[in-house]
């Protein structure tokens, strides 16, 4: 299973926007959409063995979950459309009880703190994606571990310092918009099966 | 300069088209978006050094040319308005002359045989992007070259007539998407340029 955590820090906290304005009015979702699209999609077809936490504000956690999802197409509009509906359905969520949106999606009331907290417990290792860190191409990877990466602003010192025991690993020498980091990622994970 | 050519096959030759609509009305332009984004977008700026073609059903090219490329953002609803702007410049059009839509984008009249005719008067080595091709992290590229995809369909028997010279190479098992292949390309070169 290949995680993915992004942060999303202005992308809104309820279904009430516009999807003819993903960047402006929906606090650059479209960021989000194109991160689910490098998340899952294929050429023809998804890609099973994948979950993506999205953390909206530190507020919300909307999880994809590969094996089971549906509905999903790569382009931006249908992506958001998607991830309005997990939004809308918040509205039913206790707790921080899981709520699904539709197939493969789950909205609940949680957040950074408590998502890494399940992610500890479930012995996964968070490898943040930072510019600062150490080559992936060099690194072996721990067997069970998700990729965190920050929407298109920086991580703040408040995640910095929940993410102080996460190891750091960088892609190149460019600084890059987040799905495209997801991209290369997956690609250093499909030749490493392989090789 | 990195040069990527993109082979639509579906996508529209008129302006009159929903923005609404990319993956269905527009005929898949929603693909060419992304890869627009994929090959200039940086977290932070534009990649000057990118030239982007792209071919649409054989009958119209529209170049993208990083230098001078002005009002791009990466989501896929305004760079579909800038390639609709393109679209509707083409009635300007003279013969194979290229016509500026808006700041670094141009439109002409000409199909995949009079654009290779172009790349290869320019000595540019044409690489084909193909699931069959040798694996591009142990090859060594030419100075001059120009990287060549297809969309979301295969290569046509008759693209592949036209590209029987092209040196074909491969980014992974996995079939991906044309602006994923372009992200993972550039990330290659970017770590060549240090290494």
């Amino acid at each position: 299973m290949r995680t993915f955590v992004i942060l999303a820090h202005k992308a809104p906290l309820t279904h009430e926007f516009s999807l003819n304005d993903l960047p402006g009015g929906a606090g650059r979702i479209d960021v989000l959409c194109r991160c689910v699209t490098a998340s899952f999609c294929l050429s023809h077809g998804i890609r099973k063995d994948v979950q993506v936490y999205l953390v909206f504000q530190n507020q919300l956690v909307v999880r994809l979950h590969g094996e089971t999802l549906r509905h999903l197409n790569p382009d931006e509009r249908s992506t958001a459309a998607l991830l309005q509906k997990a939004l809308k359905a918040q509205s039913e969520c206790v707790g921080e009880q899981e709520v699904q949106s539709t197939s493969g999606i789950f909205v609940s009331r949680r957040g950074l703190p408590q998502l890494l907290e399940q992610l500890q417990s479930q012995n996964t290792k968070i490898i943040q994606l930072h510019e600062a860190g150490a080559p992936l191409r060099n690194t072996v990877l721990p067997t069970n571990c998700a990729f965190l990466l920050s929407d298109h602003l920086e991580f703040d010192p408040a995640e910095d310092a929940l993410l102080s025991q996460a190891l750091r690993l960088n892609l190149g020498p460019k600084s890059l918009h987040a799905d495209h980091c997801i991209t290369i990622v997956h690609n250093e994970l499909d030749l490493r099966e392989i090789n």
